[in-house]
Formats: C-alpha cells, structure tokens, sequence
C-alpha cells in the first residue's frame, strides 16, 4: 500500500479528529502517503485535498469537529456522483480510502464498490451510537457526558421550582443517548424509540402523567423527562402542548440540540478512535468493504453491509435498570 | 437586630446559595437568627420555614439552584397577598428581610414596605444583569460561562460544516448575555435590543444577510449569530425562516434554554454573592429600602426603587469592541 | 432479607453515591430496610449509623464523595475489630452487608466470614481499576477524565515553551490510570510499572533521554511525560533529577495528586455504579463472599478471592497502540 | 503607523491568544501590517517570525497557551540582547511593539527604549495579577477559576475522610489567586504574604493549629488551607511536616501546578484580552512606553513604569470579608 486517503462524512463526531490523528501517524510509521480530502465525499467528486503530515495531526487529538470538514454529500445518491469519486481516487493512485462516519456515510461506501476497485475500511463515528458490530461509535461517549451536564445543570432549576421538564436529547432514530443520558442524571422518565413504540404514545401518556401526578401528591420535587428527538409528535413542545392540554400539567421545555456533537472528546471517545483509526490503517492492506468496531474489548472488522443493515439496539440491562428506579 | 429572613425569590440563579450561605454564617457570627422561608413569597405567605443554621449551608457555596426553592408568586400582586407577607413577619417577629432576586423581586419589597414596618434589604440575583446599580447581579457571569462554553461546542460543527448557526441565549429584554457571550464566543454577529431596535429589523436583517453572503463569498467557514430571546419575532426559528425567505441562507437553530439557568456558580459569581451577602447583614442593622450592590469594586446601597425604575444599559465599549471587530 | 447494610471504605471514588443510590432505592423497591454504616468499617465497630431513605439519595447521584464518609481501619486488622464489626451487624440483625470500595476492603470482607452468617456482597469501588474480575471498577473513568482535562492545560503552557512536562497520575501500583490518560493526551512517554520494571529503569532511563534529545532536535514541541506514582524513585521530582543530572534536560513537574479522586462522577461511572448498586441487592438475597463485576457487558457475580488475589493487567492493546504511536 | 510587531513574553496566560487575535484583527480593519516574532524577546534577537493575518487568528480565541510561544530571556538583561532586539525591529520597520506579558516583559521594554526609538505598548498577561494599574490582569480569572474547580474536587475526599488538606496554588510573590480561590472554595483558612508576614509565622502557626483543633473538637468535618506558593518554609509539604511535628495533625497535600496556566480562557479573559489588544493598537499611533489597562470598568494607559514600580495589593474588602466568614 503506497498511498491511503482519509473523509470525515456525515454529521461530526467528537473525536473524528483523534481518528484522522491515528490514522496519519500509523500511515507515516509505515511510509504510506496520506492524503485527506475535504467536505466528505464532495471533496472527493470536486477534488479538493491535501497531503496530510504528522506536524499537522499531533496538536488535534483534543479538539471536536474535523479538520477535513464534513458535510452530507446527495450526489451520491447519483451514478454521475459516485463515477465522480472513483476518478478521483483513480488520479491520485489512492489504494484505499478509510471512511470515518456513520451509516450513510458507509453507504456511500458499498455505492463506489462498483466503480472502483481499491480497498474500502470505515470507522464508525456517529454520536448517535446506532450502528451495529461495534459497542460504541465515535462521539457517543462525549455527547452522553455533553448531555449529561447540561441536565444537571437544568435540575438545578427544576429543584428549585419543583418542575417538570422536558428535555429533548439527540440519537435520530434510537434512544442509546436517551437511555444512558437518562440513568445517568437520575431521569424521572425516558422517552424513546425502545420503550414508546408509536402505537403506544396514548398509553405512554397516560402512564406519564400518572406518574408526575403521583409524585407531585407525594412531595415537592423536580420531575425531568428526557425526550428522544424525532419521537413525540411535535417533539418536546408536542408533549408539553399534550401534558397541558391533557392533565393541566405545566412543564418547561429544553432542546439540547447541536451542542451534544461538539466539545473536546472525552478520553473513552480518544482512546477510541486513536485504536480504531490504527486498526484502519492495519486493515487497509488485505480487506475491503469492512467496518473496524470494537466489542467486547476486542477490536474487530465486519462487512459493512452488516454493520449498515442493522441497527444496534440499546442494552437490554440499561432498560431493566431504568425500570428498576423508577 | 435579633431575628432576619431570607428569601430566594424570581428566576433562580447560581450564587443564591452561596449568598444565603453568607448570610447565614453573618447571622450567626453576630447572633442574630436567621430564618429561610421557602418558594420566595409564597413561603411567606403561607408560613413554610426553617431556622437557617451554619451546618446547612457550609457545604452549599459551590451549589447551583437555591436550598430556599423559589417560585413567582402572583399572590404579590395583590393586597391581601401583600397583608399575608406581613403577617407571617410580624408572628415571627422578624426584624429584617433580606430579598435575593431580580426586578421583580424588588418591586414585592416596594408593596411590602406598606405593611410592614421591619427592614427590607434587597440582594441582586438575575442571570439578566439587568438591574442599576450593581455592576453586576449574581449569576451573570455563571450564566455568560456557561452559554461561552455550549457556543465553543456549537462552533466545532459550525466550522466542520461551514455553516451559519442561530444560538438564541437568554436575557429577557437586555443584551447583556448576548453581548458578552456574543464577545466571548468570537460571534460574526449579535443580534440584541441595544443596536436591533424593533423599528430597524428590515434594516437588520438585510446587512445581516450581505454580511453573511459576503463572508461565503470569500472564504468557507462558520458564521455564528448570538440572538437575544425575545428580540426576534418567532425567535431563533423565525430568523432562520427570514433567512431562508428572503436570501435562501440556511441556517442551523440552537436555542440555549435554562441550562444558562443553572449548574455550580463560577468564582466571580461566589465571591460576589459572598460580599453581598455580608453586606446584607451588615445593612439590615440600620437601612431599609436599598439593595445592596457593587460597583468600581466598592460595596454599594442603592435605593431599590432607583435599582428597578431603570435598567442598566450594555457597557458602550463592549459595544464598540464589537462594531471593531466585525 | 429484611435488612441490609452499606458502607463505603478506603479510598473514595466518584460514583461511591450513584452506587448507595442505587441500594437504597432499590432496597426501597423491595421492602427492604436499609442501613447506612459511617465511616466504613470504623462506623461499624463504633456502631454509627442512619436509616437510609429513599429522600435522602435522590439528589446525590452526581455528587463525587461519599455522604457514608469513608476511612482506612487499622482495627480490621486484629480479631477484635472483626468481632466488634460481627457484634455491631448482629445488633442490627443485619441480614446482609454491602462493601463499597477497593481490595483493601474486600479483604475485610474476608476477615468477617469468620465471625459473622450474614450475607457479604462487594461492589468494587476505587479510580485504581486494578480489581479482577471486573473492566471498570467505579471511579476509574472519572479520574482518567479529571487527570486528561488537566494534562490538556498543562500541554498549553508545554507547547508554549516547548518544554518537557513529568506529571505523576495516580494508580497505586498498576497503570491503567497512567495508559489510559497518556493516550488520551497524545502523551510522548507513559512510564508505568507494565513497560518500566524495576531492574530495567536504568535501560527506561536512557532511551528516554534518547527520545527527548531526538525529539528537541528534529523540532521545537513539548514533550509530556505521564508518569505511574510510585514508580521512580523520588517519584516526578526524583524523575527530573535524574533527566537533568543525566543529559542536561530541564523539565517541568506536576504531581495531579488528588483532583483525582473528586469531582462529579462521569455519566459511565454513575450508570456503572447504579447497575452494580442494584446487582448487589439482588445478590444479597442468596449469594455471599462475592463481588459484583461488569465484564463484557455483562454483570457477574465472582468470588471476592478471586477479585482480590489477582491483580487486573493493563489491556495489551493498549501497550501495542502506545507503542504504534510513539 | 504601518507595522506592528507582537510579541509573548513570560509565563504563559489563558486569553494571550484572545488578544493576538484582537491586534491582527485590529490592525487589519486599519490597513497595518502585523509581525508576530516566535519566543518572546527571542524571536526579537534572532529575527524569528510570520506575518499575521486574520484567517491565523480567527479560529484562536478559545485556546489557551499562544500561538507566538512564549520565553524568559536572559539575554535582555544585557545591552547586547537589547541591541539585538532594535536591530531587528529596524530591519523590518517596525512602527509599533506590543508586548503581551507581565513585569518581567515590561521591564524589557523599558530596557528597549534605550535603543529603539519606535512605540512600546504592553498588554497585562499574566495569571498572578500583580502588576498595578489595572483590576485584573489577562489569565487572572481563569487561573482562578482552574483552582476553584479543582480545590472543589478536593473537597470531596476532604469531607469523606473528615480531613485536613493543604492546597498550595501559584501567585509568585502576591496573593491574589490565594485569596480569590479561598473565598470561592470556602477554604476554613488561607495563608498568603498579605496575611502571614514572614516575621509573624511563628504566630500563624500558632493559631491555625488551634482553628484545626477547635473545629475536630466541635465537629466532624474537612478543613482546607489554602497556601501561596513561595509563602511557608518548604511549601505546602514544609507545612504539613510543621502542623505534624508541632500538633501531631495529619494533612493531605496538594500542589496545584501548571494546570493553573492553561486551558481555555473563560470569558472574563477573552472580553478582557479583546479590548486590550484593540486598545493596545489605537494607542500605538500616539504613545510609547505605557502599559493598557482597565480600572473600574474604564480602558485607560499608564506609564511602563508606573504600572511594575508597585505590586497592587489585594483589594481589603476580600481580607474583610474572609476574616468575617472564618
């Protein structure tokens, strides 16, 4: 292997930037050229790159975001879009391309398995921890503890008004950041995909003011739901819309939002992405069409279709934990 | 003075523990007894306290939220309400009360003086810093740190998408948040009552939009607007719609909430809250009717009508600071 | 089992609360009554205790240190300890006794068998993760988070002056502090008991200097050096002396002590402490002289011997990923 | 004025980059040229340097350390390192050098004067706040806030294991970090020059032995002292050596560090380093040999000389109020 490229793509991940550091210093180790390209797989249609040094990776291990900037990228949707890319890596003598992403991202991957024969590697980076094959994705560590703080933050004030609050956590279609977010800072009630099936929201309702209805009979206290986003029809204004229309039932509302993809990545999310993005670069030389994930304290490599086509579900234990409390 | 009370009332904000912790150990290094009443007025109103002693509050200075709970209280606004407040005071023989809290808090302490002959000592909290005569009110500088930190988190995306972010903060209808944070946070643009009168919106918006077309034009990188709450009709949503409307920007939408609300207070806020505090005691021996604050350094009584009548303004330099650099 | 005893010894470590929590509420759950022993075994002989109520835990989830207190017992020791300890246990018809803490403790545990029927269950507890039979034991992921954040400033003032930095991380005799934090802060060297045995220092010594001096040569950087307590003779200090007396090297030193030990607990030592907190209910009604562990994911029940007679290695893929990098 | 020079000089302060960042900036919207020289006084001497443009500072601001590196000088305290330095200032017609530094890079400047005819400004930066002529120095507030936040830590094992800690923090030869962080810690007692004069050891050994054992006679509870560095014979460890050998009192000790100089700038620092580097600018048209500052909320310049002759002391008010509280 002469010469590795590198894309971040899709949404950022805390610790994308320790995987790009790994990445280049175990390709430098080994005398294999690494080029990074911009904007994910637009960079690579329109060509915009540049060779990566270890001068320019040793000060980022620490700093969210991406270096390489990232983006969603619709011309891959397109044949035009994909024939682009392999062009792309054609020019430049690329023999593989390490992807650090997450699902959509890696489907970009399988799309330019048709048009272009080089070696193919992702690593799973994605705060919303969602892929299989891996216990943990780039970023979720870091947005759990982003999350984590700001609710405790918000207890203070539900404490000291004794008030129901409504906070919508990130994870787009399943609760990993919901449920540990939620154990973590002592939530009254979780709101996800695994415990609120949509059929269910009338009877999910009904338990939940029940519950605060119960709690507020028995003391002053805070009640915090933590609300999985994409969940409640209206989201977190929907459901305090419905808990005052419902019952008469006033809570105060707050959107976590983009700040759970930034921040300095927390150590978990570090050490990370520095062993997968090295595992990458090892895998680079004889396999293609993996993910590298790590399970069970063992690193690992899939086939991406494996990793894609499923989606992980949320621990069973942390559901028997949470039912447990409350 | 042989009995004081103390209530945490209004919008809570970091530092109101340790200012009743400061209190309370004042109290008790001079005798007198200091008692808490819970929920800020309603407390009062319905004869819900404890005696304050040097054992709870030792461990509460780094604490956000308050021990005291608060709570608007509507009642206030009534006589009967009022003639309550007083009543409670006088069964307690309480000869002063101390009144931790915002505007509105201040403005209960006016009514009150009509009933009740005790002394009324006003200590400014608000993350707002919107009060005179105090350079700055308990919580302002908690609240600025922590809406800095959420805006450095939200900027490692903006600049990995190059995109232009809307991070609505709080401040209720003054700038001080926005500027400061706005400042602090490298913002391309703050949006806030002070240079966005609601006559010049249309104005606003239109060098808003050629500032932000402009910058894309040169160079790709983030662009971040800090808006103040309640300045922009529809909010952060509705701006980002103006945008998109009127000049096809996209935009990505952050609205801070009440994590600017809580968590432990910085050291500017602890100290302050301290010497207020204090200062509080000190007061209570001799005056009624003022609120205690601080300004060039030096502790200052003000009296509390001229401290709510008129809102302090934003520091013209920081103004100025900000006009210079963009 | 109508009644079940806590207490937390040696060493304190974040999440010692969020695992009390855990007990009492689960306890609550199942009708059990919970006693809560100060001062961990010291409370014991003594015979200091409270009733432990589900009002008292609420809010402590996120609090670093323990509101059981914790302290070595040199009494434990000696026969007579151990039989006030059983006396104590038998008063309070104690059907089960919980330990929190770290192998010490655990062998206390072991001592009791001797003396008293009831049911002993371990949850292990220090930022030294070095007990078997369990990946993570609770603190451990707060402390490499305390000591990461503070090697992030330190690099700023390194890479300012560019100078060598030795800063001693906690681990009492094993290195997963010391790995852990040096690959999470791109350290340049990790001394620690797993790559530095003592008969080969001389040898770690001079390709050390070797490193350094190539280092300073090829560019101006700061070099950190994380470094395992009670590894170098005359620890850090002993270590810069040596550097300097050696190969003229000048270095900068900074013992992190113990910041360590406190501070709120990160969100993955509060949920692992509230799973092994519920385990350990769970385990009480029919196991003893076992330790609850979480391996793999999943939860186990070991003997306590096993868990303390063998000391958890440092994981070899951290080795080969620092030696990769460096 | 048409170019501008920059310098680092001395320790290291959180909020230098803000105002590196503030100057180009600056200098920028004013059409002047801006050098930024490497090392301090160094990068004088050995014509080390870039121009500075606006794309190098804007993504700065956050970060704490400088970009320009800093250095101590010995060469400066010798004419021929002067010479040096205005050679190379002449070489490059430079108009204007701003040094960014404490008194020590002040004193350099005064030095320069002799040989160079050009403009002197200096920005305070230094975390020990000792230099007069304005409030608060650039880093001041964040090294504060840094050992706040660690001592809170602390805390934690101290309360736990009901103990005595020593906590010594930096500060040079001034207690402004020791008074600030004690009363923001609630420290039970803070040793610094302003109150331990050297002649009166003896006495405050004395009577902190006696506040230690007043307060383990009347309760359990931790007690922390926070020390200047520099102040006891030996440091904190000569310290607690002292109150073991003189009163059989066992301590924990604690030596803060480095972790005080780095990090990221709170926002005090980025507002404050902001408008002194703007300020610096706009001065440099007119003036020479005077220091920015700002004093009770005003921007102002003093004369180099005015501002390092004399140590600001540190404000009574804080003494007062931590002799009220212990």
């Amino acid at each position: 292997m002469e010469s590795l490229a590198i894309i971040t793509s899709g949404g950022d991940a805390p610790g994308m930037n320790a995987a790009i550091r790994a990445i280049v210093l175990s390709c430098h180790a080994k005398g294999i050229k690494c080029i990074g390209f911009y904007h994910g797989y637009n960079g690579l249609i329109e060509d915009e790159c540049l060779t990566l040094t270890p001068e320019m990776v040793r000060p980022i291990l620490q700093y969210g975001g991406t270096i390489l900037k990232s983006a969603r990228c619709p011309q891959m949707h397109t044949d035009d879009g994909v024939k682009n890319v392999a062009k792309t890596l054609k020019r430049h003598k690329v023999d593989s391309l390490v992807v650090i992403g997450g699902d959509g991202s890696f489907r970009g991957m399988m799309a330019l398995q048709s048009y272009w024969s080089g070696r193919l590697i992702g690593v799973p980076a994605t705060i919303d921890n969602d892929l299989a094959c891996t216990d943990s994705t780039i970023g979720f560590s870091t947005a759990v503890s982003t999350a984590t703080h700001a609710i405790d933050k918000i207890r203070d004030t539900a404490n000291a008004f004794e008030r129901v609050f409504i906070v919508e956590v990130m994870g787009r279609h399943s609760g990993h950041i919901a449920f540990n977010v939620g154990l973590a800072t002592a939530a009254e009630s979780i709101l996800s995909f695994e415990n609120c099936p949509s059929s269910s929201l009338e009877q999910v309702k009904l338990s939940l003011i029940e519950q605060i209805q119960t709690q507020q009979k028995n003391n002053h206290t805070s009640f915090v739901i933590v609300l999985a986003e994409n969940l409640w029809p209206g989201g977190a204004q929907g459901l305090k819309q419905t808990l005052n229309d419902t019952a008469n039932i006033e809570s105060a509302v707050c959107v976590l939002g983009y700040i759970q993809r930034g921040g300095s990545p927390c150590p978990e999310d570090r050490i990370l992405a520095t062993e997968l993005g090295i595992e990458a670069v090892e895998a680079a030389y004889s396999e293609s069409g993996v993910m590298i994930g790590k399970e069970q304290g063992k690193l690992i490599r899939r086939c991406i279709i494996a990793a894609t086509e499923q989606k992980k579900p949320v621990d069973q234990a942390i559901h028997s934990v949470y039912q447990t409390l409350t």
